[in-house]
């Protein structure tokens, strides 16, 4: 149970470390590299034509024009998660819809913008339909989430 | 192996069609029900209750502010898709952004708006983890459709 | 007279301390709680049941995907009153649509982004109906605005 | 019991309509009239101050660079829900920003562009607050509603 | 010659500032007012029935849902110019679409968002047709922008 | 006492009828062109030039990358009205943006999209300042609008 | 001399068409493929790498989430000029934003949406930088296209 | 071989900087002016007859309506880049739409927003149609590109 995780770029290493923390709650384990579509895309090829035995599910990472979860996609029948990047213009927009818009045929399953903790989760689910460990490690987080929450006060303070 | 098909409203039933054909082209179960997260919560919290444990995983299908897919991520630890449908108003960005801007803990993987087809692929890409035979159906299927692409002619008309 | 105040995450209450600060201003009761409508939608369920005979208003306030006056309205035939947050992407328009875009049926009364006091102020209008004292001290607030308004002084500052 | 319905523009007659079918399901009152913020603002201000004693809620339906229901707020200290109109540019979205953006002090009560039975039943959750008859019908509607989404039937049309 | 500028709150005085100056520049007179649409319509209405004896154009400075710009235009037949102004959410686009997409009958002149200084000059265009002195105090304002630019240099700094 | 129209296109000249019809109906002169900024800027510049002496007002009506407005008002120091319309894509926002967010220095006075009757009288209250006559048919103008709407019956057709 | 045209879809052979009918015009010889970067990534790279020794400038035209430029731009050092097309949602900004916010170091060079004839232009202006035959036939088109619509009339038609 | 530059404002100095120091490293020629569209349309009428001799592609630079590409575009025959300016408002999506959105016959070859470096890049592959040492350049350029991305190594810090 493996889940390999691809940034377009170093700049997206903070969502990056959220998504791997999750990971390594859920005792999953993960593999991380910085490969562009654009600018290394024979890298990329190699990169999930090994991993796509190992890894059952893949997450990108990428801004602006966000073609990374689209091109893996186009390599893999493995499940591809995309977490659209905000960068310094258009507030997310570009990327949320480069990897949402994807055509028929090559499914990219998109969360929120900057959304890596989700893409964790989401990838814990899927790996979870076939480990039963893994799905009660689910139902307790959510338990603790809600409990959590039950327990958030919230005092006034004019 | 089974996919719920939930839609908010009986006039999304086109793109329910869709998914359906697609599920029965990679011949796996499905159910499919019209349950509004707003106008029938209970009956939703039921169905979603009832169906986890034969359904592996969830769509939801619905438009404007799209609450449903966020519902049922909250009532199950199955993943669940989320096919945003554009409406009379806003071209879909409505439905979109209400689908994939979901907060941290509650994924729900986002497909193109009205993306039937590619919601029951990526259902299908998810059940292949621990199915083989599904798994090399989705390979054919990535090849056929390749193959068809290769053979389609362009001729200009003036 | 009873307004109840329900957050989606602690980190809205900024938003909620101004609307509490303007029902105390009106002599208004309430209660403030954070439940997620996607975390601990059984407590909610809850928590909308037990309040509704005592609060004849609800307030939501949600960023992102905002599905907690959604899910509130679905709970209620109390009005709900919707305040969008802007979170750190796309500038509160996922939070607007989401918490506006109702489907028929379940009307969330939406107010602007980050729209805090006009909640209260609305909820005030809301229970003045039936209020003559409040209906009072709503007037007095008007004309006290507007008397500040007009006293306010534009001195240019070259 | 009265709701005072004002339109923009005699172009906005259909969703009066469906404004006015709901509220007679309901056996709620209602006046209508046809009054343009900007066209007639000084007739505007004479009907707001006359319908106010014996209207509890106001009804504006406005689009394009919607000032309607934000003028109508600035005369009456009554709830005003504001419905957006979708027009011939921009998909509704110039109507929603201008009727749901209020500055602090003048709120609008906003719902879904073209969301006529939305506001009715705005209105009537708002009147139901002092009138347990019209809690009932609301009460009844919800049900009926839910009702009739479990009895629709999805079937395959492939 | 005389232009009134009227804002709908001293938080828009920056942008006052801004117009006044450039008046000032061109020797043309003003006065300048706080008086928002929504919560001080009188004082409004008393003050453009007045200012339009002796003001040939007006300002009006809003954000959010401006409506200001439009209840002048619908109080006066003299020229209105609208700036829309940037507020916390959106970017500007609410008080952009608020202020220019104004139904037939009732024109409002807009300007860029924030454009305090092209409402200035605009007013002096309009004033200039019958002023032949201002007239070419304009022609000089053009000429003398268009030498400094000239002027400029740049110089790669690597 | 003119005003020169330009448009973009000839596809335009469904608005430049109605700016045409309005001036007629307040007995303003005016000529209209077709000159694209893009595709015929030396035309443009020696009509402009030419036009400046005896035309007041330049309306200028263009969509997509509208640069027409800004062009001209880059030619004259008149005032400039620019109509941005709605093309094929994007429902009229490039135009609108490209129309009114003029850099300092050169504003054009922009209205609605597609909003060629309001620039019409836009322009006539310009040349109303210096002309009673004219003004006086703008009141009558003003008062019948605000008349017929007065008329304008509501019948509720159920 | 060669132009490079590849579809995404076959749906978008009337934007091809354009294409092929301005390059006919300009006498430039072209190739036109239908080959998705999604569907069939691998034949994408063997025309590209057959294509570039011949042709001098790539045209890409893609809808939705439209990686098609981006990735041929990955290929070749060729310059790469993409046409985002319109689709039945989001009216063409998905593609524009998708084909446009290229990250550093791989741009596409972007036209209008749907603006096949552009992109042939531009496409031959590229090439007239080394052919001064072309570059003849341009400066004619660019006289003809003026002196067309210096000889448009526009004639009221009230 | 050279390549001209224009800045609507010397406040684009920034991006002017990163398109320069990247056409250095290619070895390639340039000159780079301040000259807005609007506020020094003769100087810039000027330049570009001037320097289209010597210059083979020309670059704009520019914010808000961005009008600077489309006019120098209207001005020559040589392919013209254009970068659209992020500004204090609304994102970049002014100077993107005004940019991009250019009608037929007039196109502009438009990257991202603020994309200096594309711009450069995209230069360099299109002069290096007929140069081949350029060429080299560019191919070097892509394999270190893609050589330091696969250098980059992620290491997850929690």
């Amino acid at each position: 149970m493996r889940v390999s995780i691809i940034m377009g770029s170093i700049s997206d290493r903070e969502i990056a470390d959220k998504i791997v923390a999750k990971l390594m709650e859920f005792g999953i384990e993960y593999d991380a590299k910085v490969i562009s579509a654009h600018r290394a895309l024979n890298q990329l090829q190699n990169y999930v034509k090994n991993a796509e035995d190992e890894s059952q599910v893949f997450i990108s990472i990428a801004g602006k024009a966000a073609h990374l979860g689209g091109v893996i996609a186009a390599l893999t029948t493995r499940p591809v998660i995309g977490v659209p990047v905000k960068s310094s213009t258009l507030d997310g927009l570009d990327a949320l819809l480069s990897t949402v818009q994807m055509p028929s045929g090559v499914p990219v399953a998109t969360v929120a913008i900057n959304g890596g903790e989700n893409a964790a989760i989401l990838a814990a689910e899927i790996l979870a339909i076939s480990d039963d460990n893994l799905k009660e490690k689910l139902k307790k987080f959510r338990a603790d989430m809600s409990k959590k929450i039950a327990n958030t006060d919230y005092v006034y303070e004019g």
